[in-house]
Parts: C-alpha cells; sequence; structure tokens
C-alpha cells in the first residue's frame, strides 16, 4: 500500500506519494494562492492534485490507504481539524470533511513541525528512537516531539510551541505572541537577520555590508552565516551570540524532556557541521549532567521532503 | 493484593501497605541515619521495616505483591538503581539487589517527584488524566511527568529536572548546579526565603521581622506567606515577584507539553487558594493561546502520603 502526504505551506502546496518505509516515489506541487480564494477552493484544488500525482505515479487509488496533511498552525489531530494559523488566515477547516468531498480515503493531519518529526522518525536522522525532539529554525523556533515512538502533540493540540519558552524573565525581546523574552526572538533565523543588521550598523567594514550593501532589506540568515565561516569577527559575534541562546534552549529541552536526540531542520541548520559542532561544544560546556548520558544532536536528514514523507506517515 | 511502598527521605524513611486504589492501610517510619551508615546498612534496616509494617497490618506477606521506593536523585527505573543524589551521598545503590537479600519480592524504584506525581495520577488531584505535571515547590523545584498514564522519566532517566530550566540566559541568580539564572532560584521556597530576608533588611517595619527577631536563619517561605496573607506591604512584593516567576516556568510548561493538568506541591504549595488563585491569575493573564483550552493548575491533594502511595504504585 502507499501513502499520500501533503505538505502545506502558504506559498505551495507540495503532494507525494510515498511508500511505508518513507520513501517518495513521486510528487509535484502548485501555488496554494490562498489569498485569493477561500479554504474550500484551496482544498478542492488540493485534492485534484492529489488525483493527479497518483495517476502520474502510475499507481491507482485503490493501493492508497490513506492521505496525511501537514500544515502551519493549530490542528486537531483526532478530527484533522485546522484551529487557526497565521500563515493562512484559516479558521476550523476540517481537512477530512474537505478532502472527502473528493476522495473516499481515511484523511489525516497534523501541525507541519510535528509532521517534519515524525518523518524524521520514520526515516531520518532520528529513526526508529523511542523518544526525540525535531527543532526547525527558520521565521520561529517550531518542534515537533515523538514520545514512545508517537507524535506527542500535547492534550490541547497546542504543544511543542517551544519557540515561546522564555529565556528571559525580566525582559528581553518583544515577540509577536505579546510576551518578551520568547526562545524563537534569539533561536531562529529572524534574529541572526536582526543582530546581523545591528552588527552592520556597528561594523561597517564588516564582510556582511559587503553582500547586503548595507540594506537591511538584504540581509538574511545565511548571509551571516557565511560571513561568520569565513571569519568576518562582526559576523562571529552574532554566530557565538546565536549558538549560545540555541544552546541554552536545547539544555532547557534536556533537563525538561530529556529524549534520546534533538534533531536540527529549517533554514538555519543549512549551515551544516559548522553550526552543529558549535552548538555541540555550547551544550557540553554548560549541560547540567556529568555523570550520566545526555541526548545526542544531529542534522536533519530529510530537508524539503520531510514535509510530504512525515504528513504520508500518519496514517502508518 | 497489597503494596509496598518506601518514601526515603535524608531524614527519615517511611513504610506504607497500601490497597491498590492507593489507599495506605498501615504506614511507620525510623530515621534514615545515612551519615553515620552505610546505604547496605540503611536498606537492611528498611527491609526490617518493611517487615514490621506488614506484621504490624495484620496481612502477611504472602498478600504483598510488590515493593517500590521513592528516592532522591537519579534513578534507572529499569534496574532500581541509585545512581547519585546530592540529599544522601549514595552512588550506584540497587535497592533491587538489596532489598532481595531480605524480601523474596519484585522491587521498583523511582525519583522521589516522579513518584509524587504518579501518586496524584492514582489517588489525587491529577485521578485518571493522560497527561499531567507534578511540580514539588521545596528547596528545590522538582517534577513527575505523567503522559500517556505511565511516568515518563526520559531516556536517561533524567527527565524532569524542571528546576534547572534557564529563564535568566544573560545572567540570573547562580544555582549549585553551577549555571545561573536556573528557575528554582526563584520558584522555589529557597527563593522566597532569600527574598523575604532581603525585604526584611531594606524594610525593617516588615512584620516579617517581628516573626523572625531580624535571625535571617529564622526566615521560612512560611513567614513570608503568613505575612503576604496578612497584608504586609513588604512580603506581598516578595510574594508577587515569586508569582510571576512560578507563573513563567508554568506558562512554559504549557508551551512546551501542554498537559491537562499542573499541579502544585511540595512545602510551597500548602499557602493553599492564596497561591493557587495568584498563580491562576498571572497564568491566565500572560499565556499564548486564547482560542484554546490549556492546562488547568491544582493543588496537590496527597500531601506528604504521595511519597508512599506513589511509590506503592511502581508496582501496580
Amino acid at each position: 500500500m502507499y501513502y499520500i502526504g501533503v505538505d502545506l505551506g502558504g506559498t505551495n502546496m507540495a503532494v507525494g506519494l510515498v511508500d511505508e518505509n518513507g520513501k517518495i516515489l513521486h510528487s509535484d506541487s502548485r501555488p496554494t494562492k490562498s489569498a485569493s480564494r477561500p479554504a474550500e477552493a484551496v482544498l478542492e484544488d488540493m485534492a485534484d492534485l492529489i488525483l493527479q500525482v497518483i495517476r502520474d505515479s502510475g499507481h491507482t487509488l485503490d493501493e492508497v490507504k490513506s492521505i496525511g496533511v501537514g500544515s502551519p498552525g493549530t490542528i486537531v489531530s483526532a478530527t484533522a481539524e485546522l484551529v487557526s494559523t497565521c500563515n493562512l488566515d484559516w479558521h476550523h477547516v476540517s481537512f477530512r470533511n474537505e478532502l472527502q468531498k473528493y476522495i473516499d480515503k481515511p484523511v489525516y493531519a497534523d501541525n507541519d513541525a510535528n509532521v517534519a518529526g515524525l518523518a524524521e522518525f520514520v526515516a531520518g536522522a532520528s529513526q526508529g528512537l523511542e523518544n526525540s525532539v525535531f527543532l526547525t529554525l527558520g521565521t520561529g523556533v517550531g518542534a515537533g516531539f515523538v514520545i514512545g515512538k508517537r507524535i506527542y502533540a500535547g492534550t490541547h493540540n497546542v504543544g511543542a510551541e517551544i519557540g515561546h519558552m522564555n529565556i528571559m524573565a525580566d525582559g528581553g525581546e518583544p515577540c509577536p505572541c505579546g510576551a518578551s523574552g520568547c526562545w524563537e526572538r534569539y533561536a531562529s533565523a529572524t534574529a541572526l537577520i536582526r543582530e546581523g543588521n545591528k552588527a552592520c550598523l556597528a561594523h561597517p567594514e564588516s564582510a556582511m555590508n559587503a553582500v547586503t550593501g548595507g540594506d537591511p532589506e538584504k540581509m538574511t540568515a545565511k548571509v551571516v552565516l557565511d560571513a561568520a565561516k569565513a571569519g568576518d569577527p562582526a559576523a562571529v559575534e552574532v554566530f557565538n551570540n546565536y549558538v549560545r541562546y540555541l544552546a541554552l534552549g536545547i539544555i532547557n529541552i534536556i533537563n525538561i524532556l530529556d529524549p534520546e536526540m534533538i534533531v536540527l531542520g529549517g533554514g538555519v541548520s543549512k549551515a551544516g557541521d559548522f553550526l552543529l559542532n558549535a552548538v555541540r561544544e555550547e551544550v557540553a560546556r554548560r549541560v547540567f549532567y556529568d555523570e550520566v548520558a545526555y541526548a545526542s544532536i544531529e542534522l536533519a536528514q530529510l530537508g524539503n521532503d520531510a514535509g510530504i514523507i512525515g504528513a504520508a506517515m500518519l496514517g502508518l
């Protein structure tokens, strides 16, 4: 049997036909266009893309066991309902009800970070482990927990909002959530961009300025990371601070959840071993335990495919 | 069948005969005297106390299914081995091997906070809930997680070290663990004592000084809490700050684990509704979610009995 996985994003939706080992056999994508049409129309289009992917793969609907959707936002997994999400301005949309208007298969849905964590558990870095935490270091910081070899999304499906763990009780950077001092203000790509721009103003000679031409709009996490890799002192300082905050949150996760592995995914993780080695060193230097083992820290292995693979595996 | 529960502390060990509903039928205690004798002698004495409690209860060893021990420190539950603990200066002590020299029954062991969380799940505030977090607000801050109706102690049995969650990334109060800014420096009885003493120096007129006679050694969490209840302005300020930090950590737990319930136990929780209402209000004011439900916050119900009951229930 095969499984359909859908990776729903604000810009594009990607659909793949996946086997039971988490291998994508065929995939395709379309623009989501959620600004110009209602959720119902987007999901009709999604059903159409699913049927097209199955046809193009050379397989038939009879061979498909289920459909899984990974979506940003708060998802009630039991009913495959999206409660709300900033990225799409959708409220209380049932993936199950909408997709089953067109395709008579079981439909599952979960949060995109949970789904990516599941994908790494089925076919990536944390394959087969009992307890793991997947972190997506992007615009914010998201997390997917696998506890006892199953997605753990909390009682009210709002668990793993780890980006809003407060690490600055007496102040800190304001967060769009309304609080101040949330971890993602310090450990996301957004943090690298903000601090990179500050460093460019303070250090006009920085190699980062040469790349952006002094335009803050052109600053990216990659600009900072590349300049730090090349040894630019201003970028190195931004990077070291970033690693310190990232490691602090990872140590909090270790102290609270004590998983077997913490997997780093999302845009920032593309810095690869440069980031990984720095984070491992900082965690080792600061972690609470010396007599006992603690979580290993690894890079995600599935990249953008994690969305499709993990969504498909919801039906496994 | 009945279950033996042992609550091992640095000062006393308490043993109880417990039924399958978590009801203590008979219990007794002895001094631990761990400073004056080796672990082996303490555990021989523990076995003797267990046999005495069974006799005194009017039941027989044949009616006892298992022995469970709740102990401070890092416990490998699979082998019932204590790795280390600050309170007893014991290292790599096997409760199972030692107790089975004297009593031929299955022996289980777990961390005292995990065990208290289990007790509240079996017979207390969080009875029967899928996911709950028990917090013990004492000298430090400990936690017991029940996830999927089972104790969750992490992969390396060092999970739920939630007291060392860092909430002051850029500094904060130093902690005996070596780090600075650990949550328990702000949310424990120790924090109330420290801040109570500071407030006494700054406000000689405080009602707290009248109780302690200005002797910092006589300051307790209860002195601060009673004075705050009575409206003493200096104590109210200490209490409000304490509640702010306690609530911040609770919100972190909600954002990360999203349990059904968070149960407040330990010495500070004896302040009862005065504490509970203040914490609930502060959490409601600051929590991230408005569209969805989040964990309820309740007081522990079993008090000191939680140690015996939870330890006994390890064999259930």
